[in-house]
């Protein structure tokens, strides 16, 4: 591949031309024909070269794309809109300290588990290394996903389940399924900024209920349902993103109640239940099913790459749901991608790893809120679970001048507007806690402000 | 594991019952604790039993989901709509045939490269295998597509690229970018199925042009845009779906020139692309991705199981697609995914099984065809390439009903009006010549056609 590479790039070859036979080169170069044909496939896959049937290999004739592809990284004079933590933090650099992004760093995840369920994956069966699989998605995940509803004591039954291709997916899809452009939705204030995003891309109007720390407020809950009407209300359960909060029963309880008198939907989204130190009462289980639909993933406790999520609902919706997924994704997700994560779970170390990510959470979230209060910058709460604190930063600094001066140095936060409809939280900031190790990121965030405070 | 389901299923253990201690356990059953750990954590995933955190494990208090997901199967007696052929043929039985799918059999796929590209996949960096990955998808698979669209004399830069999570996501994803409820939309007649699926669900208004053996009917696509103002069109390149037909190098510029005075978008889906003996003229070729998007996918060639489909456009459009995926499934997609795709594509024995895939294929759909033709049942055309046979029944027989009855003997046809927005395909039927090598398929064919002219 070498010799052929440094021709063409020597001008000895150029566009057009014909390499020399399999045959030749082998003798030439003392190899076997097997080993000729090897190189030119992979120079042929990488598009220097080109086979031409029953004629040989020759010389791309068009311009060559880079060989390798400069990334840009993301740009940084983007409007600090809830675009603006995805795409800084998912396209940052590996090496840029990321402590407003929404995962846990590799290391923190079931690695070992992961690549033993890969291992097996590669052994299994050829049908579902190539199928589309079931519009439902991978049986095996489905069946415990079911189980796991029933421990939140949410009794679901076959037709209630499907998967999705990601948790967000799962959201967008009950969307479409629910929502015409113009449709009002409620979203609570602060809330995950990507919530935000996707509804713009729905042409929702979307409307905010300030979060306490047991809930929304129920008062202005039940007068936004009185005057704006919306047709659907998204929020987390278990822990909320980003103030780490958990409802408490009673605001369950009369949240619903409120929720049916106004015939409002409801999207409880699951994403970070696994990192509760006890279950708290979810509103699937209270609602069983009728007007709250439940999504879930597996990104934030054992992978993102391998990505997949499910919806929980009422069978009927569930029927639409698929349907819609059928449109515009054609079938179910990846069942590669559903078999990975099922092995992961049924093999007995996801919970053991889940046992030891959440004390590790524990002592990281008091060291971390032990250093940000040094800085004058203190949670709004100290949340049970997860590796999010809210935070307030000292001095009525403003968040989002200070994440722009962290981006100077490279570090990206996560500033509390971005979260806001009302545009209330320009004081607060979100800190992944598992993302702050690193010395140079307190460096940068003592600098970031002092700078923002001028 | 098995003595401990027996003792539930004798109910020698009840609901919220406490399990032995996992010492005792061990030393009973004379095995070691660790062994005893694994068995509990396991039939914890499975949620016949539950731990608590400190206080050892229970049976579970809540009904149990069935521990063997029965799965009833597509229903029958839906009505025959775009999504017939999608419900049918992917939901079911692995066993039943599906000479009306639109894929091949698992056993014509690169599984041995598959298989490879998995284990590699297993010793790779960790980051890859749990983080989110880049919103424009694995690099690695993104160089390897600018090569591969240069080949197809598309020169598209770094920009102008983004992966998604399947073909079909890819043409969703710009349909949200571009159409707006109520928008025209332009389509062929008859096209695949599934583009009427994806535009319904978009509230697209959707017209049709006929297709003709080298592409839609000139006049009528002129005539069209004049009346219709459709804000987009969407085709297949090189071998078109349901009829194999390839547009001529004369209609691609002459439907191009026309778009332009129309200011028409175009959607060009490549997906059976690699299927072509010799590559013909691409759309997005012709116009240098201005007003032509190119989408693709490796659910036809490489596997529908690891899913990963790609846009190529104007890089402005691109960047909006960036955020509208995003929004709508949080990054790009699966790393995983995109990695095990780019690791079979780069290995060397792709191209090699392509060319087999192809010689194989050229053989089959003579052979079907001709038995077809034994049935009096006449290819419109005979394609170049691919595994879709586009066929005339004989006697003006009407496909939906001979569908219907292969269906109650356990086949899944794909009946032309599916294809039709302008239902004048009742004659027609698509078969898949790479599902038809059971003899049982033929005979329920020959029976179907019976019961239908009845």
């Amino acid at each position: 591949m070498s010799a052929i590479r440094a021709k063409v790039a020597g001008r000895a070859l150029g566009a057009g031309d014909r390499l020399p036979s399999i045959r030749s080169l082998a003798s030439a170069m003392d190899v076997s024909p097997s080993t000729v044909v090897e190189a030119y496939d992979r120079l042929a896959a990488e598009g220097l070269i080109r086979a031409r049937r029953g004629s040989g290999f020759y010389v791309s004739q068009t311009i060559m794309p880079p060989l390798a592809l400069a990334e840009a990284g993301p740009r940084r004079d983007r409007e600090v809109d809830p675009f603006w933590v995805s795409r800084q933090s998912l396209d940052a650099d590996a090496a840029v300290p990321k402590p407003g992004c929404g995962w846990l760093p590799a290391g923190w995840m079931p690695e070992a588990g992961l690549r033993r369920a890969i291992r097996a994956l590669a052994r299994t069966d050829a049908d579902l290394l190539t199928d589309y699989g079931s519009t439902r998605g991978g049986v095996s995940l489905r069946r415990l996903l079911l189980a796991r509803l029933s421990e939140d004591s949410i009794q679901a039954s076959v037709d209630q389940l499907m998967l999705t291709g990601s948790g967000t997916q799962a959201t967008d899809l009950v969307c479409r399924f629910l929502l015409r452009p113009g449709d009002t939705v409620l979203v609570d204030d602060p809330c995950y900024f990507n919530f935000r995003a996707l509804l713009r891309a729905h042409q929702a109007r979307i409307v905010s209920v300030p979060y306490t720390p047991t809930g929304p407020d129920l008062a202005r809950f039940e007068q936004i349902l009185g005057s704006e009407r919306p047709r659907l209300y998204i929020t987390n359960s278990a822990l909320h993103n980003p103030t780490g909060a958990t409802m408490s029963l009673a605001t369950a309880h009369r949240l619903l109640t409120v929720a049916a008198a106004h015939d409002l939907t409801i999207i409880e989204d699951d994403i970070f239940g696994d990192f509760e130190p006890e279950r708290s009462p979810r509103l699937a289980a209270l609602d069983g099913l009728s007007r709250v639909i439940r999504i879930g993933s597996f990104s934030k406790t054992l992978s993102a790459s391998v990505r997949c999520g499910y919806v929980a609902a009422r069978a009927d919706w569930i029927e639409h749901l698929v349907d819609l997924q059928v449109a515009t994704s054609f079938g179910g997700p990846s069942p590669v991608a559903a078999e990975i994560i099922a092995r992961v779970l049924a093999g007995g170390g996801y919970r053991k790893h889940m046992d030891e990510l959440r004390q590790k959470l524990t002592r990281t979230r008091r060291d971390v809120a032990r250093k940000l209060g040094a800085l004058g910058i203190e949670p709004w709460l100290m949340p049970r679970g997860g590796f999010f604190l809210w935070c307030r930063l000292p001095g009525e600094q403003d968040a989002t001048q200070v994440a722009r001066a962290a981006l100077e140095d490279n570090v990206v936060l996560a500033p509390g507007n971005v979260f806001s409809v009302s545009q209330t939280s320009q004081h607060f900031m979100r800190f992944n806690v598992a993302q702050m190790n690193d010395p140079q990121t307190w460096e940068v965030l003592r600098r970031a402000l002092k700078t923002a405070a001028k």
